[in-house]
């Protein structure tokens, strides 16, 4: 099964806007075994889309996706466009116009009229309610090819996908069955990774599964596949291949099926029932951004401090004076202090400390750009470990908090 | 003058990979005058290939901008493929084997076979030199279509589009002046603003303006664009209107051409020589991360505090605790004290603190999912304002962080 993806308007062509919803929808469709043959952009313009439209129902696709072009005001032309390319005409439907109200109403907002118009959709095409938004998912089917119209709000599109296209289309289509398995692994490089596990790699081939290494910055994602007509074998091939990377690589997986570092480390932390705090320097509140940023961290994370300034470190954390005026902020002895700090002071089981030159300036001979020191206070005491990271700031903290929620794994 | 982009690799379909060549491209393309009227993503397939490169020639594009699949390793068809579309064969050119050679060098790599056949090209192209690495750029002309070849490596895409490819176009080519002006605005949703500017809208029209909402979480940009002989008087009108806004929305703009509210909000308290802290619960840290994730941060942000258990915020902030059980830690008081709070331990110009339910669990029927409460203590004293977002937890944060710094630039 083939689909294809048409992303309408301006702010993609002229670069304004990175396509992220398409590399989503790929991956998605891809994980039921739908294969996305091709990706287009097009302006928002009558004969744009209607060319885009004709040339997917003219390809190998029986999928064409098509986002974007659904807003309220002017410049957004899509819902017209294709009431004539599927010869139909709008009609005010009655359970989008009250969902709309509602959701205007939950909101306290004022309607205006180009908010009700959102409640107009093509009489040929089955409405897809949209639970996140006014402007409502649209389905066509011609001649065996199904037409998807999808608002470009990412999580609006999301929605629409999870909750209404994807089961359709399951429902609709006998689909192959196709199983994934990901494993997560940090603190290895691809390059090295890959010469560990190079006769495990050899054996997949016998086992017809697929394997693909995606690296990002500390992270080295490692996705096998399995693709035929039942899922029972291929899952028990799959996983059996994925645990015997546990006994090759066992410190550096922190999880599987592309869970984050800080939801990995959040579910280890509930499990044990142990509470963390953080003091952070050079990552400026990232980890504990990222620590919170899923629903229940209340249970594990209590608190933190941004040290950015040293009178902070001083006055707040408690940590010496003269440590800091003798070794530099970004030492050994400071981070220790500003963990163990952050420990007293919210009385944690736990203590991340962060200290370095994120860059791109700021950098010495002695400490250059990219030196990190991170530190975790425990009941076991306080460890630190010294990091060269690169020139790049926002990799440099984002390799930071990677580097230090394992370290934190690593203590527990 | 229009270009069609093409972009050839399954990484791209399968969601591998996120098309950020695209939107460079877009983007560079844009700012000489040419426009890009589409972009399509296909697979690594001869068909695919020559059936995109047809299609972009049919097209009323002059410009055919082709990247990928020209790397040493098997699946990279692309250069076969041209060869047979331009009815042409491959010959080894000696000065690119002459340079792969001196690239090897200079690394201390072996060469393989497959690096000499980097050297091969067709006979019937223009070859633009990679001084980024061994794949070469190839330029084909055919009735008035210039064809522009490229590894996708994004930085050797941008050194030939840079260095060969753009310095040729405006050569061969007399390309229109165009002149974008993006104005930032905040705390006000498109339909809202289209609404207040309906008037100045409909006068761009007879300045031939062209005009487009980009709307994200908490912001939209307006981007104005006019185009043109010359760049003076384009400019001239373009920028008036642009300044007319000011008159029409002055508290909801924060900036222009695309600077984000936190450097927006950073260069102001630099301008001012004002110092800021945090005290953060519900947005965890993700404030203090904002404001210190571009360089030169610490010129205004000394520190913070991240009070998520109600304790931290008694014990460190020196919130009444009786306030906390009075009236619970989403509430005016609570917000007021953590501010002031945050201010007098870091002894800053200003504090930021917020609390709120950032769910999607918590809420109550008095303080639903999104209800978050934000105060900035100055000289001036403590002002704090409610707000209600949404479901969303992320889109929560993101917008509790945009009003937050939306409401310190009002105290400024």
């Amino acid at each position: 099964m083939q689909a294809e993806l048409i992303t309408i308007g301006d702010e993609i062509l002229i670069g304004q806007t990175i396509d992220t919803n398409s590399a989503w929808m790929g991956k998605e469709l891809n994980s039921l075994g739908i294969q996305v043959s091709q990706i287009t952009s097009i302006k928002d313009e009558r004969d744009a889309i209607k060319n885009a439209l004709f040339a997917a129902e003219q390809s190998a696709a029986n999928l064409v996706f098509i986002t974007g072009g659904l807003g309220p005001t002017k410049d957004d032309i899509t819902k017209h466009v294709l009431c004539e390319y599927f010869n139909t005409v709008l009609i005010r439907d009655n359970e989008v116009l009250d969902r709309i109200q509602t959701f205007f109403k939950a909101r306290g907002r004022e309607m205006l009229e180009s908010n009700n118009q959102q409640a107009d959709v093509p009489e040929a095409c089955t409405v897809l309610l949209n639970d996140m938004g006014t402007a409502s998912g649209m389905w066509f089917e011609r001649n065996g090819t199904v037409f998807v119209s999808m608002p470009g709000v990412p999580y609006e599109m999301k929605h629409l996908m999870q909750d209404r296209v994807l089961p359709k289309i399951q429902e609709l289509f006998k689909l192959p069955a196709v199983f994934h398995k990901t494993i997560m692994t940090t603190g290895i490089g691809e390059s090295f990774l890959v010469e560990i596990i190079k006769d495990w790699e050899t054996s997949l081939i016998t086992e017809d599964i697929k394997i693909a290494y995606l690296p990002s910055p500390g992270i080295v994602r490692i996705r096998l596949t399995g693709q035929g007509d039942d899922l029972a074998p291929l899952q028990e091939k799959v996983l059996r291949k994925a645990k015997e990377l546990y006994s090759l690589v066992p410190q550096h997986i922190f999880g599987e099926d592309d869970i984050s570092m800080e939801e990995a480390l959040g579910n280890l932390l509930k499990e044990k029932g142990q509470t963390i705090a953080t003091a952070e320097s050079c990552t400026g509140g990232y980890i504990a951004h990222l620590l919170t940023n899923k629903q229940g961290s209340s249970a594990f994370y209590l608190g933190g401090f941004v040290s950015y300034d040293n009178q902070v470190k001083i006055e707040v954390l408690r940590v010496d004076k003269d440590s800091i005026e003798e070794e530099g902020a970004v030492s050994e002895t400071v981070v220790k202090q500003m963990a163990n700090g952050a420990r007293n002071l919210l009385k944690t089981d736990l203590a991340i400390a962060t200290s370095g030159v994120a860059g791109p300036d700021g950098g010495t001979d002695e400490k250059p750009v990219g030196t990190v020191w991170i530190a975790i206070a425990s009941s076991k005491g306080v460890i630190a470990k010294k990091f060269l990271f690169e020139k790049n700031r926002d990799r440099n903290i984002r390799r930071t908090a990677l580097a230090a929620m394992s370290m934190v794994r690593e203590v527990l």
